[in-house]
């Protein structure tokens, strides 16, 4: 993904065709024909400067969604078990197998999958991490982004913020809840 | 808010109309002529069986959310003092003082808002509360009448899903995230 | 909600405490006892320059999402008199006669639900608007804070995500998602 | 995703190996040695009578938030060229392209993504399709149980909202909106 004046991009194109995954990375996209565009190849100029920052960007918030969109998926069928889960659709579901059979002809299919499924083999209950959940600034800078062009990104927001509170141990809006709930209903709250 | 057959609702009016708040509880709603309605007295017959407890739920629904509303804002103040806000924004709010200030003639007033300056001038950290909030059904009900009726109510199920979220410890959720992390980036998780 | 220096503030303290609402407009709260604090006259000095523009941005992300909250809740009731209710659910709700009766006695009540009373009297349908919802920056500032802080701001953040919603006609999201179906399963998407 | 008796699984178990898509599909899993479980050959018994349908519905939710990661990911560069994008952030993107792009070595390569890849060449703008997003259920059943067991599911839910945002013209929910906004401070609203 590059950014830059065509002129500079032209100069550099040699190096970045060498670099860039090629095209027998994946198949050809159906539909394309004839010459191959240089996205094929596995690079693209983007537009003027800053243009191939931001494409990295948001492609670093896509990831922040399709991450969370399996977390939560996988969180409701380990939670299946619990029993919080009502008797008829409790099932102690096993996780890492799930993954691996989703990896084949399912429509989940995904390289983060293919991640998920070798993380979850490794340590099917995932002991190995306490489950607070780092940011490095991309996803951030994609809702600024969202914001400032006021396009809503609900899901991608969704995600950063659930990384925040994973790093939360009792958050002051959590207790200014139980605060409420003690003040208004006499409800015991912990 | 009741629901029932209408004649069951008039053999019962007179006692409603006994138990109900009356009109000296607000001042007329501008606009309002003539004859006094029994929603101005604190009654309403919602309609047929079931109605009553229907506009109940919503009520209550709508209250999850005006509470995580006023939770997230007072965390952010909060929030404000602390090393993750960016110098030139980092202040050491007196929360306490800003929820009684905004009793006074600001838009957020609210009986809500009328508790949580009582809880915060007793304890302003609220430091008796775990931070682990209960639910006890209404806001679930709404959430899934919302989904039968297909309509969106993203602010309501946000305001369930961080009440269900403040009583997990360490979710699997945000464990495959790390685990995610961990795989593509070597990102050392914690 | 003043910020500025100290001695800025007092020199102003005697013309801020005359505009301010004074005492009168609200019941002590309580547990408030002995001299009477700047807050519960209307007015607060919420610290150095720049605090009183913060407090006062984050009173606007709450009223975001207290009206959301609403605007959510009444949808639900609305819609429940549409086939998309399933039948055992199906009411026709007198929206505007349950936001009367909420302002007497309910948990919900607010100086918000009080307007929305209002306007939901003088018209019913709400026809008189197109449902494309402004936003005047307040709310884009709150959620630019929660994220410089890391603090989740789910709720305030999707009020400010349904107001950009509500002014796009058909956005490449939306027809982003039927493409994706149509490829997939054949599915016939308008 | 088989769900069954034990007994029932190992009757059918030759047809469902004969039918899934076999180890060919994908590349094994790092880590894992020896002989070849049922879910690498692409098939699973995943519990008593309704696990499977309960894993399958999972899937499909996963599905739903992996899908609209993609939709506000690609809108956001979308909208990168519109007046509402400040200037230095204005760029007119070549989306078809990008996500041809990211189909080779890059985190978010998935089979979704390569329909979307198909889907923007064959129409770059999508006029195709009106935007109206269509929904079928697995969505709606995976929030529903999300629900049941207590679990957060702010990305899953987002994304079903999504849809239900998508067919509405103009929503009640967002005229109560502006019918709040033209009480409270003559806002004049469309």
């Amino acid at each position: 993904m590059v950014g830059g004046a065509e002129a500079a991009f032209q100069q550099l194109e040699p190096a970045l065709e060498t670099l860039a995954p090629g095209t027998d990375h994946s198949s050809r996209t159906p539909g394309r024909k004839g010459s191959v565009e240089p996205a094929e190849k596995g690079y693209l100029h983007c537009g003027p400067p800053g243009a191939g920052h931001y494409a990295k960007m948001i492609h670093n918030g896509i990831e922040y969604g399709l991450m969370q969109a399996y977390a939560e998926g996988f969180n409701i069928l380990e939670s299946a078990g619990t029993p919080e889960a009502p008797e008829p659709y409790r099932y102690e579901f096993d996780v890492a197998a799930i993954a691996e059979l989703w990896r084949r002809g399912s429509v989940v299919e995904s390289w983060l999958l293919d991640l998920t499924a070798a993380a979850l083999h490794a340590d099917p209950d995932l002991d190995g991490f306490t489950g607070h959940v780092q940011d490095s600034g991309e996803g951030r800078w994609t809702v600024l982004t969202a914001v400032e062009q006021a396009v809503p990104a609900q899901v991608l927001t969704a995600a950063l913020y659930a990384r925040f509170r994973s790093r939360q141990e009792s958050s002051f809006s959590d207790r200014i809840l139980s605060a409420m709930r003690h003040q208004f209903g006499g409800h015991a709250e912990p």
